[in-house]
């Protein structure tokens, strides 16, 4: 039951370490050393206000700390971790700050001084320039105690971490990689194979179209236009693939140390999917209805748990796509106290007009949000189609 | 080689069948004439400008008309076109604004007057008080004529398509539903997939990690809260699920009759996971990178075809989630000429803080956004990182 700790060591400066750091020292009134493998980014972060000072070592920023965290990308963790842990005395607690968290701990959790965490705000490599005191407020961190930590630790970090602005919770270190693999990773692979299957099937649709129509004025000219098999894709496709791709080498390292769990939500999945095309295929309406329609109760369901306000709601408003008409509409909202919880773009080909969906928290906000899009004269709607 | 049309016959007068009653008749000069099954909607139709009259009845509204567009849902076209086509004289052609082509194609396509169509812009439902006269715009028109076709009759329709601001392009009807079922139908289907695994998946999470440690302090209390089982979820969740369940009426129709497209995408990707999960369990981080890479390359390369100013670049910027945060900084790169493709917002679980990916046409814009986003104050960075 001991107080914040007076001396924290941050491993690996970039926008968590260095957010770590500025609040630590901020709201924690500690005292912060941190070390990165390169030593301009740790110069910055010193500069930025984010550390008190630069450790020349892994070693010496761990010396005399109450509380460590390692911050690096998730394939370097297991390496500082048993740096911090050499390095500390049996009275510092050491965690990190990893997507994953089986493999870490199974690797150190029978020390009782390390307890896996893992907070849901900002990604590994998006620098120590992002770093924001506030980056944490009001976002879960989970942490991954065993039966061997101590007590004393473990309490001490769960303060330490609520008192950078989070909200702490311990969670199993394999439930928390299996949630993951199922909210976070399992997008990122159907990303992936959404975009492997446009870029392959388009081109091969085009060629194997069975015995269709021979085409009339026009038709042939078309489809020996290569550049024309790309089709336009709607935002339904933007959407599902918005991520597909992204840092491969962050997410080599999330898939490796996940991949038992990733790869059964992603056979799951599979099987999912290999149901959805015979229901389809068979063509039952009503079935596809439901089916359809479940679908869309469960995203809400997932959406709305923990949203302050109410359940989202979609507001989808048509307007010129011109610069400077989303900054009016959000202008606006936000003047009439309306938070934005998300947003879609829907622009139509030329970019010349298209529609925007927005979400908000609760009815009230909702009705609030319609009068005022209606008095700039736009119109909304309270769902948006398919495209 | 005749003109436009002078009369335009449109049957069902919702968002597309409005805008196309707006453009016909200020665009082409044409007198319109329309039809719904619900009264008071072709009444407003008339009183927003998108026709000159309201017909009683579809026969009605086609009687002397040159072209006709049905544009209602897709279940109600085969008994619309049967209808315009029975009404019609020999030299006026027939077409109509449905998502899948190639039933309707195969019913009609043998009557020289039906040409099937398919605008990439609005949706069926919106409604007339949606209708735009730009709607158009620089969309692509599908169009799916056949060997009986009319050439006369395809000429003029391709015209007047031109005329309402579209890109007519033919295309042969399987063609089209098979690359719609790709590009559109399946991104549907994987997010209505994804909704359901995690609805189903995370509360079987909960009850069925394997042997994990039991979990030091509170470890126990929050894996007995119910409503703790279901996570928060990140940006890709919320993205990659955007469209799961949207409009169950349209899509059952749309699936059903598309349904072996769509059924062999589905099962393609399906196959396509099975080999991403058996990747992903080998542990071969440098095969799954190259996979990954991969699809960031297949999706860059779907999304910039046909873009004017260049390939799309995200800059990710971070900023508090206060209101009015998004409209300044779209209107500040507004005033500096930079137009804003695609916009996706990642905020923080408590809302406060966050950030925002935008996508812009080509590096010139993307540098000129980059320089005001920090004259603001904001950071920017080039990539975003996974969630």
């Amino acid at each position: 039951m001991d107080g914040a700790p007076a001396r924290v060591a941050v491993l690996g400066v970039g926008l968590i370490g260095g957010s770590i750091g500025l609040a630590a020292r901020r709201r924690l009134g500690a005292e912060v050393v941190g070390w990165g493998h390169r030593a301009a980014t740790v110069e910055r972060a010193v500069e930025l206000g984010a550390l008190d000072r630069a450790a020349p070592s892994a070693a010496e920023a761990c010396a005399g700390a109450d509380l460590v965290f390692c911050a690096a990308p998730v394939a370097a963790l297991p390496g500082l971790v048993a740096e911090a842990l050499a390095a500390v005395g049996p009275d510092a607690a050491v965690t990190d700050a990893g997507s994953t968290k089986r493999e870490l701990v199974a690797a150190f959790g029978s020390d009782e001084r390390f307890i896996g965490g893992h907070p849901l705000a900002g990604a590994e490599t998006a620098g120590v320039e992002n770093a924001r005191e506030d980056l944490f407020d009001g976002a879960r961190w989970y942490l991954t105690p065993t039966d061997r930590t101590s007590g004393l630790l473990y309490d001490r970090l769960q303060r330490a971490v609520a008192g950078l602005g989070a909200r702490p919770q311990a969670i199993d270190a394999a439930a928390h990689d299996q949630m993951m693999a199922t909210v976070s990773h399992l997008p990122h692979v159907l990303a992936n194979a959404l975009a492997a299957e446009a870029a392959g099937g388009v081109g091969g649709a085009a060629g194997g179209t069975g015995a269709p129509g021979e085409g009339g004025a026009g038709a042939s000219a078309a489809a020996g236009d290569g550049a024309e098999r790309l089709p336009e894709v709607g935002p339904s496709f933007r959407d599902a693939t918005r991520v597909a791709g992204s840092n491969p080498a962050i997410w080599q390292d999330i898939f490796a140390t996940n991949r038992e769990a990733v790869a059964d939500t992603v056979e799951s999945v599979a099987r999912r999917l290999e149901a959805a095309a015979a229901l389809i295929r068979s063509g039952d309406r009503e079935a596809i209805r439901a089916w359809h329609a479940a679908a869309g109760e469960d995203r809400r369901r997932l959406l709305d748990a923990d949203l302050p306000g109410g359940p989202l709601q979609e507001l989808r408003i048509s307007l010129p796509n011109r610069p400077g008409t989303i900054a009016e509409l959000a202008l606006a909202l936000g003047e009439a106290g309306v938070n934005i919880e998300d947003m879609a773009l829907h622009p139509a080909a030329d970019n010349h007009s298209g529609a925007v969906s927005l979400w908000v928290a609760g009815a009230e906000q909702a009705d609030r949000a319609a009068a005022r899009v209606r008095e700039l004269g736009h119109t909304v709607a309270a769902q948006g189609a398919g495209d």
